[in-house]
């Protein structure tokens, strides 16, 4: 048995020579599905059928989304996630890919679970890198992710705010959501260049002072929630000098 | 006239289906040439055979990589590349594309180098992402590049002692040269997990705590340098508890 984690960035376009000779080689990919419409379980059905493997679907284990105890939490959903994976590859047998939405480093479960899932099966797995949002947020700006020679600090819009105390001002944003533009509300002498559903056709993009352009990044906001059903934003956040 | 702006990660096994689809529609590939040896101009080259493209070498200007003060001899030599590709993309016209190694947006000067020779030509130009250096790195130890909900921080390795001493804890380190290895040696406890020659015949990959490992480390350093004629890292490092 062999598993396979393949990045795939925001979808086909961004499929590698790499990912799609992983594919072809794979016997079938194994995603999980939500209850309701799930646009990222469409977007893997379309790479699947693209490259002709068959695609079979896992239902997503419930998961608390306003846990006391965070790590804990996230930690026990993996151990779900990873038990319903293992019981689907242990009676598959062969080699079973993963497609992984951005690249599998950032802000992606799927290394957590398929480690405890090849664990648990004695399977071989290794990872194949894909196109990542901060690189699909910075393409679309035209832009660099920081000044010449500077740092640039990656971080979730749930610690935004610590990452501003600690001084950091030139910031990548991921996993946003509608709580962050609290936080915006404070910078508005700081530059965005802000994303919302990159690479899908319900993209939205907005950049400027964030004073200026808020009012209209809430509006983009709402516009993309509206075209997609969801929305899931990443932003560059840069300080005044 | 048309400039794009092509990430191709670590060479033809990371060109992503848009960006084949644009070097398809693209007339020519430029690409700045070593005087030297140069690695990173052959694997442009087997790209662009792979696709049937032309590439047309342009002489790089001569970079002082001592420089007394950093950012303006960037911008100098950022203006002298751009007036060299203006020249021949102005001659030539047409549809133009750069090949970026990793993906444009991190520790790479295209983007500002074609930003002014667009504006110079009045061109149109786009940039479609690649796969950065981190995500391979990350890719190769199988890795998340940073603990459950935590900060990723990017640095250049001259500004990782700055890193430190703000207190980051889990660095993603680009760049890397021969000095490093000093800064590390007071890292004993930290771990690391270093890649050099990334996706290249010489590629090398170490993991483990510093001080366990920092003389293997040296030797893989030493071997790619050895084997590629050059060598190119970059790492994680991530602080004790």
């Amino acid at each position: 048995m062999k598993v396979r984690l393949l990045g795939v960035g925001m979808g086909p376009q961004h499929v590698t020579a790499e990912v799609a000779h992983a594919l072809r080689s794979c016997d079938y990919v194994v995603a999980s599905r939500k209850a309701h419409d799930d646009e990222l379980f469409a977007i893997r059905q379309a790479i699947c059928d693209e490259h002709g493997v068959e695609l079979v679907a896992v239902t997503d284990p419930v998961r608390d989304r306003e846990p006391v105890d965070y790590p804990a939490t996230v930690s026990a959903w993996h151990d779900a996630r990873a038990a319903a994976y293992a019981e689907v590859i242990g009676a598959r047998r062969g080699t079973a890919a993963f497609l992984v939405w951005g690249d599998p480093s950032l802000y992606d479960s799927t290394i957590r679970v398929v480690d405890r899932v090849a664990a648990s099966l004695e399977a071989e797995w290794d990872v194949l890198p894909g196109v990542s949002t901060p690189s699909v947020l910075a393409a679309r700006h035209r832009i660099v992710l920081h000044e010449v020679g500077h740092p640039v600090h990656i971080t979730s819009a749930r610690r935004l705010p610590e990452a501003l105390v600690a001084g950091q001002t030139n910031i990548v944003v991921m996993l946003g959501n509608a709580d962050d533009l609290a936080t915006l509300d404070s910078l508005g002498d700081w530059w965005i260049w802000w994303g919302a559903n990159l690479g899908t056709v319900a993209e939205e993009l907005v950049s400027g002072r964030v004073a200026d352009v808020l009012p209209e990044l809430q509006d983009a906001r709402a516009r993309a929630k509206q075209s997609a059903g969801w929305v899931m934003d990443a932003y560059l956040l840069r300080g005044p000098r």
